[in-house]
């Protein structure tokens, strides 16, 4: 049996990676769950999976949880995050906490040579060179659970022996792909995804195409490219996840089901596939796949993305600092759509770029940052 | 230094795989080549890459050459090419001769260990189960240098823990894909191949699709799967290979420029690719691709396949041998397009299965089916 940690149960991608557990329940035991306010989840994820350890964010909830269940282990605030992200008795952790929060957990896991499947793009956005050197330090296997990551992932397997010639990141094009981005854009059109279901962060970022320039950011950092060998590609549909093309020429595609469920699944049982009861794709079906250039002077946060990679690690962690206050003032309807990348975009040009060598480096700047926007705001 | 034997070396897959070695000089080196009746092109080959070996076809080429390339081995006739085909000093042959005369020739390569590169697809179609048993007896390679089936040795690359839940087997349509199939079809229209430029033999094959059977064939025997596991899928602009889909429902796909460069260059170094001068796939540019049913009523050839491939090998066998002739008979203007399914149908409804057990049961098969397919004419 597997044991399975999951630091962030009770969003889309914890939720997803329970459903995955609960169809394979010969492989996998779940051993931790940390959720954040959603206590009410996280009492049935506990009476169906039944781990040993389970940290909530407020002591009142904790309370909640050690009187339900006596014989768990609970863990809750800051010094709590810390010490169930240094628990050692499991087998893989999945990383699915959303925005830098994320960052210090993961480190610690990789830290404790423990195996990653990483669902959090900003861990590597901000603090990608500090967990990439740790993880080939200490040997452990960080396993994406980005669509877009995991499909170049499975196109890379098997193909040690040969250079990359590009990395080409699928892009649905979100919401306004084919609209005009205008100041009128309400938080319920900009959560209206085309083709995926997911946490409203990542829905906003893939409405602002922020999320594909992370992902950019991301793919420098997991398969070791540079910015020009990352094309973003898009492509409507959300059938090709991603593809590479080799030195000979050769593209391999890998295209799926829009379900996150296939790269957890590939993530916690790397490489061996596990059966699902999702509907195949059928090519009949599906016709034709068409792909687009983007436009960036229209997408301006994938531009400002490029931008931040090419000028500094510093410029990276500035960028998603700007971003997770700016959506979350976007999400409480406090600034338009239009501001995102506006605003960012003064961040990133009063920025000087600054050596970032420690997590605390990168979340003394990441507070820094966000006060910063605060004030723009 | 990887020595090379070229069995078929003046036809299309001959000449492409001689222009691989010339791009890696410091990489390939000719040991043998084997010529039908081009005389002067293999004299220019001999020239360039000066084998130790060589065969042709006639005791009068024979001569010619050993005229005038004295320290050269030089064989000839039917002894000649059961000699040739036994030599061992090379480290992979690619074997592409046409037709069910390349079986018995890479039936002694595989006997003898000898790692094959295999372009030609009757040595499967006919004696699949002979030749796979002993590949995996004696521990041989055998590389496939089909388009189609290289694409899915590349997606099959890194998944031996994984089951394959389909083959997608792409097809270009070939020439008669939009337009009726008349009893006014030339040869000359018949030739004219969308996309791919290859021999005349397999041409007509492609526009019958009888060339699309024979791979269905093909890929059992490659893949260990079922007829069933094999869809055909018509892929008018050529650049996705083909495809495998397997139990997650994940779908792995292999693009690449139309050349027969690709396949031959993966297989002589696999599974390291190796760099070419070829133009590079601009996705943008392709803009769609898109997937259709073939229409099994119109080709008939793809039905009589998976017909043969469910009855038996001698079906397998014996169709294979009534095309040959059919297609000879057509690129002489002796039969009508339409005679080629029609008098197969005839030659397979008449058969009644027999057991296959070695290369001379299938060679006598052959002649026989040869035979009586003249007197069909």
């Amino acid at each position: 049996m597997k044991k399975v940690a999951i630091f962030g149960s009770t969003g889309s991608i914890g939720t997803s990676t329970l459903n995955v557990i609960r169809q394979n329940r010969d492989i996998f035991d779940v051993d931790i769950l940390v959720a954040g306010n959603n206590v009410e989840r996280l009492i049935e994820q506990i009476k169906e999976f039944n781990p040993k350890h389970v940290y909530i964010k407020s002591r009142e909830n904790a309370d909640i949880l050690k009187e339900r269940f006596n014989s768990l282990d609970v863990y809750y605030a800051d010094i709590g995050m810390e010490d169930i992200s240094n628990l050692t008795d499991y087998d893989i952790a999945v990383s699915a906490l959303v925005g830098v929060a994320g960052l210090k957990p993961t480190y610690n896991m990789i830290k404790n040579g423990k195996n990653v499947a990483l669902a959090n793009k900003e861990v590597l956005v901000t603090g990608g060179n500090i967990i990439i050197n740790l993880a080939k330090k200490n040997n452990v296997k960080l396993l994406t659970v980005d669509s877009e990551h995991s499909a170049i992932m499975q196109c890379l397997n098997g193909e040690q022996d040969n250079k990359i010639d590009k990395i080409l990141l699928t892009c649905s094009g979100g919401p306004f792909f084919d609209k005009e981005i205008t100041d009128t854009i309400t938080v319920a059109d900009a959560l209206n995804h085309p083709t995926w279901s997911m946490g409203s962060k990542i829905t906003i970022d893939s409405a602002t195409m922020m999320n594909k320039g992370f992902e950019v950011i991301e793919a420098k950092w997991l398969f070791n490219v540079t910015p020009s060998q990352v094309q973003v590609v898009v492509h409507r549909k959300s059938i090709v996840h991603s593809m590479v093309q080799f030195e000979d020429g050769t593209i391999t595609a890998s295209l799926a089901p829009t379900s996150m469920e296939i790269p957890i699944a590939y993530a916690l049982n790397y490489p061996k596939r596990l059966k699902n009861n999702l509907k195949k794709l059928d090519l009949f079906e599906i016709h034709d796949l068409s792909f687009e250039k983007p436009d960036l002077n229209k997408f301006k946060c994938l531009k400002l993305a490029y931008e931040a990679l090419d000028k500094g690690e510093s410029y990276c962690v500035a960028l998603n600092a700007a971003n997770e206050v700016l959506v979350d003032k976007f999400l409480h309807e406090q600034i338009r759509f239009t501001d995102i990348p506006n605003i960012a975009q003064k961040i990133l040009d009063k920025h000087g770029e600054i050596d970032i060598a420690s997590v605390e480096d990168v979340l003394e700047l990441d507070s820094e940052i966000r006060r910063k926007t605060l004030e723009l705001i």
